[in-house]
């Protein structure tokens, strides 16, 4: 039986040439980077990776240019999602052949459907996939797989795991207390990195987080500590993330705030095929800078040469670093620091 | 300048055969039924067209077959959003090349836009596109296109309508407020048939409805009683479609009750590539029951065998025939009818 | 058996003192002008009335000043909804006694109740009443009342009525379908007049509109028309009412932007209890020049000093005149105006 | 300066006798209960208290009854919010001279109010409080308050907390790293024990939860083995409160879930001032047995004595103890437990 899927695995963005065609160079210089950051996985062709953008054929193509790359180094699950479910499982079938450990298969989406509906869909390709399957859940854009849907579906072998973006803990729970007793070796990954920390703490395996495309060393870091039972200093970590990721997140329409920080870690990822309007663009010169500033705060990054906006003073103060130490006080009189 | 669009269009179904392949003589069939049926245009690829479910290259055959077998009997507005603006364009092309009369090009989907993101899709669009553009909103399925949007868009003379399948009248008689003073050309057509008569009083120049699709020549007299002026008829008979309506977009995901309406028209529209589950065959199966019986009450089909429910009685009597009665006496004392 | 409810009710503001005390005087003039100005009939303690923050003791006053200022020249339809069913059947009992028409009690709101228990808290309610109700269903702020469950009730010869705030006009033509064939003497009301005229010419037998609050002459003559058949005139004043609804309703928190409207003719209405921010109090001063302008273009009240922006020239033009003139013309092609 | 609130509060439930009124005696008795169980405040008039549901005269006595039998045991939390700001000032008063330790004051609730306006509200009453003031922030019952809102009403000094029932973890974090830095003294409360460990390690101060009204000595322990940095005994405790939660919660309207499990703790707590339908009266006697074979799995109540559903076997097997078993075994192996 194939390993169990842990760990943090990036959902990353595809840069594009002039052209806005796959940038296959600066992809697989990216996939290197990642590897060597120490992400435990890649997942190409999720939401991050703007998968509905690309044709059927430059989805394939990504898949292939990056289990390519990584070469067995760290395991790739491969977004999947096609028109229906025929193209689907010809999907699956390719990126089997391609050496990916899994695929991810959005719900279907456009259409809300129903529970009912969310199952049989999942139950066909459950049946004829000739990889494992990972069930991923973002009711935001797509069609929600409830509870008991998800417990029907971890009936199938074929189905390993869920990636949950919800960012719900108690569903999140409700999940593990429902699956994991008829399935240990089920795999639930959150997409939430918002709370990454808690997510593990209540059972998660991993994530699969856009943040970790853009601070690979710094969500490793907190994955790690959270599983070393260091949660006063992953915490405090994890605010910080959480201040980065609201950053990304809330200031431009998603994933754009998270090419604009892939940028400045080094990376030319390009244009996005979805146009800025004029005034957007303003706004990404701006959002570029106050991610430079955050970036700066880790150390990873040059601060921007006009500076940053002064981070102490009367109230504010530096507001970052202020909060981890509150947090890492309060949790080590709990017992949880070091 | 090419004539403003207007009346009844069908967002009609496609046809599959047994390997879920476009059933091409089947669809051709039916184009021309409709069009003897007496719909003002065909709208092939639209949301009850499924056009998620199929490839580009399928999306694209359909249009082709349309508009050979339309062969300028009618006007065809061809859905033709693609992955990205670059593959859109290149089927605007392609269906200009079919002869269709303009796009319709359905607001981003799965990643919700904000207004401004929209425009900017748009707006491209509208400068590249080389066939007259008709925007589609439809904030259940897909990013929300606002008045002020509208508005701006309304400024590029290849946007040429909208289509808006909210369902919200009020929302309706705001869009026409914002542009038809700058642009008296431009079409405003309804997606929502349960309001057609209301739609069409408010200003609108008439509609894309998937019930049209199964009843062309109930939506086709609804219009026209409702053009001459004779609401208090229009509007017995609108009750009458809502019925139908309900009945097909409660009881199943959508269009499966659409699809199972049709096939009792005479055509055989083969299974839908999403799956059904065991338990939503048997619900199919009491669906079409009830469909059957709701079109043998306006005598184009007969009834099932067993029989209709009776729909007379000390309470609930002839439901139907009755709000009919009650409404047109009512709109009669107002002057309204004939 | 009593008269059946029909026509446009008032769902008036109170006004205050400096005290923030029930401003009697006033609103007994304020009552006598609403009746001069033509309305059917008034309903204190609604939405618009702010009965939420009044105490108990001050909704009674208020319904027994009105009733006693009204005496007898309209119906008086008093909102009744106390904190549990005990206290709403003390209310109507005395409201009854003050000569009301009938009570209107708003489905249970802060808790978001199931349908079944909508149907048990009405179900008492209607047992026990000593006077008329009607339901008041706006799932916007309180638990929806959904078709089966207003079905269900109308079966209770005490329940003569529901208005219905949802603005969704295909669910108040469900509800006509499903209720009116067992109570032809059942009313329905609609509470949002952006949509008065379709909402009449699909059956309902009036309205209930903060609007006829500021503009009673103008909802009054919408109403009439509607009526008269004359549904190009109607609508034409529709579109301009929107203009006002809409400026209202989305410039302040409800109902500040009618309290607003109210005080340009004429009336003094106090400052709401819900106090304004320092920013609120500008918006609300530039609100009330804006609202001063719509007004004026009507012709009830005098433009600002400082004028109103220009509504006539080269793309925008005299927005109002020009929608009304061409909807005008569009519907008399259509044979629905004089 | 008065000490931080902390720990676990109780939003309880007001029993009532056989003719709706407040049933005192069993009242006495309940507080004497929850406060001998270990709870560490009690918090009368919250959504669990059906505040909406009592007169303010009886909201009054309830606080009054409340505070007398604590007598300083417990600090007493008061709901406050009244019609209007007046009203809600002079409840203020007279609990301060109840001897409650601050006042909870729910943001706006029946009108959806912007931010400004529940900015404007919050600061009218931090202003002229007499007694500290807790913001209660419940954004599917009343107007959400946002970070923005809390971050300024959190430079008045009166404003010494806030209660969060989103159950969203990540906006409590955001709550904190904005407010925490400029006031270490404000208390963090969530108000969603599905997710009270994880709410507890992002350092919240406590929560106030209706589940503590039922299983106290549960709630207390969870509290007591987080702060001791116990996660893993703490984690598996967790999971067992979130089926009885979600058993409550799910399976009837707030908070009636909870009313039938306090009834199995030996409190008479009466019939709700919310009518059960016939229906509803079958569903209620369901529940109760599901809850008594929860509680008694507990070992807190006897198992009804037509026995409890096997819950070990094939599949199933003992879902509760299985599920805390796996936690347990995962998060020992993370260091987390002892």
């Amino acid at each position: 039986m194939a390993e169990k899927i842990r760990g943090i695995f990036t959902p990353h963005i595809v840069p594009l040439d002039d052209h806005s065609r796959i940038n296959e160079p600066e992809l697989r210089r990216y996939v290197d980077w990642l590897i060597d950051s120490g992400v435990d996985g890649l997942y190409p062709n999720g939401s991050t990776g703007e998968f509905v953008r690309f044709t059927p054929e430059e989805r394939r193509r990504i898949i292939q240019i990056v289990c390519q790359q990584a070469a067995g180094r760290v395991p790739v699950l491969a977004g999947a999602a096609e028109a229906n479910i025929q193209e689907t499982l010809r999907a699956c079938e390719t990126y089997a052949g391609f050496g990916a450990r899994a695929v991810a298969i959005v719900s279907p989406f456009y259409y809300k459907l129903s529970p009912e509906s969310v199952f049989a869909y999942f139950q066909t390709i459950a049946r004829h996939s000739p990889i494992d399957v990972t069930l991923y859940n973002i009711p935001m854009f797509a069609s929600p797989i409830d509870v008991p849907t998800v417990r029907r579906l971890a009936e199938f072998e074929r189905v390993v795991g869920i990636k949950d973006s919800s960012g719900d803990l108690a569903f999140m729970m409700r999940l593990i207390a429902a699956v994991r007793p008829i399935r240990p070796d089920f795999s639930f990954l959150t997409g939430w990195e918002a709370t990454l920390v808690p997510m593990l703490l209540v059972g998660c395996d991993g994530g699969t987080h856009a943040t970790s495309g853009v601070v690979p060393e710094l969500t490793r870091k907190v994955y790690q500590l959270t599983m070393a039972g260091q949660i006063a200093e992953a915490m405090a970590l994890q605010y910080r993330l959480l201040e980065l990721f609201d950053a990304m997140i809330l200031s431009a329409d998603f994933p754009e705030g998270f090419r604009a920080a892939v940028e400045l870690r080094g990376f030319n990822m390009g244009q996005s095929r979805q146009p800025l309007s004029d005034a957007q663009r303003i706004d990404r010169a701006a959002l570029s800078r106050v991610l430079q500033c955050i970036l700066a705060d880790f150390g990873i990054v040059q601060p921007p040469s006009e500076g940053c906006p002064p981070r102490t003073g009367q109230v504010q103060q530096d507001r970052v670093s202020q909060i981890a130490a509150s947090v890492i006080e309060v949790l080590r009189e709990r017992g949880l620091g070091t």
